[in-house]
């Protein structure tokens, strides 16, 4: 394993990923960002070579990850560059017709887990989610994905797709949630770290039983009191409406369930 | 502190109190409710005496805690009892006038935490928020709250209730929205472990910075193309309602911090 690796990106998904691969010990060719800032602090970060001039990027590399925005991925794709390497995006939504002719040879690697440049964490851990053009590339990507992570599997674009979007409400839409109970308590000088001893058991209780069995509150209980009550004290419109939303959600999938 | 204490109650808060107060080497006298076989197993599990009858309850015990659901409260502080001694509720919405003349000397401690009987935790990490009649139960409320618990704190009604309703989000939406994120992958036949790393490390993040700032995913970034496409792939339509609101939820608190 050593092809050099070239990174296409300097977002949270690219920083991390970066650190893995030198992690591992790959040799990473270069660093690119559309953005010359972004790509020399990435470069100052990682003390790599970088450019944001698609001319400079070496042709000859093994492989190239395309970790950019979804809306940036198919026009960064266009560029006609090493015809015979592996290419790899690392998006959960896109399929892998978005590579086109020019490049035979791809495939994805999508990491699941939520990634600020600043947090640090351990990228063994994180599961990583291969799909290739083809059996031989699927071998190749599946050895680099081995070498980042120990949790490493194959599935389609479909089942990427969903995981995706699963992953939108037990991440995105939970950290949001985070958000708005610290908003709450703020209105009451009360500081969001009283918190944290219920948000890391509530993460922690799904690792032990089924997310509908840890479900309690005034919702799994039907208690229309409390609920009533509790909406009467929500100033803000829209926290209002989501918790109704949000009560129904749980009224419903909890009678689904009985 | 050898008052000895009554228990009210046998569901998920009271077993776990229940089991602090025995940790703590309390003497507790004994266990009720209603239902003579919830009374049985509570007993059964303490090895302690238990009753479903009012008039059996020992009438010299030090504190009486009442942790049964909001609707029942106001009919079980109905009942005559013990008009010397310092009765307790647990709940999170109600204010100290539940307990009425006959209960002179009362108080609440209301533990933010979420428990189901079978999880066992560590109550002494449980933030335990208490508020009492008198300065003088205060300082014997906050003795015994610091036997069960190293995180305890005077707050006033107003401001348990809006912690009980940031819990709500904080907790028992956020676990909603894991069930939520369980049906959509196992539609594809992915099981739920595989988002537990990911479940793990949003809740972690917040021990380190805001949420605000821990914020990743479509949403904060605004990425409609993403938010659409992912709408349009979710079949629910109770489930899309609520990823249309809380998007607009994350986009409109981004731009209010903007």
């Amino acid at each position: 394993m050593e092809k050099r690796v070239v990174v296409i990106g300097t977002g949270n998904v690219a920083t991390h990923l970066t650190e893995a691969l030198l992690s591992a010990g790959l040799p990473v060719a270069m660093l690119f960002s559309r953005t010359p800032r972004h790509a020399a602090e990435a470069g100052q970060r990682f003390q790599l070579p970088y450019t944001s001039d698609w001319s400079e990027l070496p042709s000859d590399a093994g492989y190239y990850i395309y970790s950019v925005s979804d809306t940036a991925l198919p026009e960064v794709l266009e560029r006609k560059l090493a015809p015979e390497a592996i290419h790899l995006h690392t998006a959960g939504s896109i399929g892998m017709d978005v590579f086109g002719a020019t490049k035979p040879r791809h495939g994805v690697l999508y990491p699941l887990q939520t990634f600020s440049k600043n947090k640090a964490l351990n990228f063994k851990d994180v599961p990583l989610f291969i799909e290739a053009s083809s059996p031989e590339v699927l071998g190749e990507l599946n050895q680099l994905a081995s070498l980042l992570s120990t949790k490493v599997r194959t599935i389609s674009t479909a089942q990427r797709r969903q995981l995706h979007l699963a992953a939108v409400y037990a991440c995105n839409f939970v950290n949001h949630l985070y958000a708005l109970s610290a908003e709450l308590i703020r209105q009451e000088d009360i500081p969001f770290e009283v918190l944290l001893p219920l948000i890391t058991e509530t993460a922690a209780k799904v690792k032990e039983m089924a997310p509908m069995e840890a479900q309690t509150g005034p919702a799994v209980r039907n208690d229309k009191t409390v609920m009533r009550q509790q909406m009467e004290w929500i100033d803000d419109l829209h926290i209002r409406e989501l918790y109704r939303l949000l009560s129904e959600s749980i009224v419903r999938l909890t009678k689904s369930n009985d």
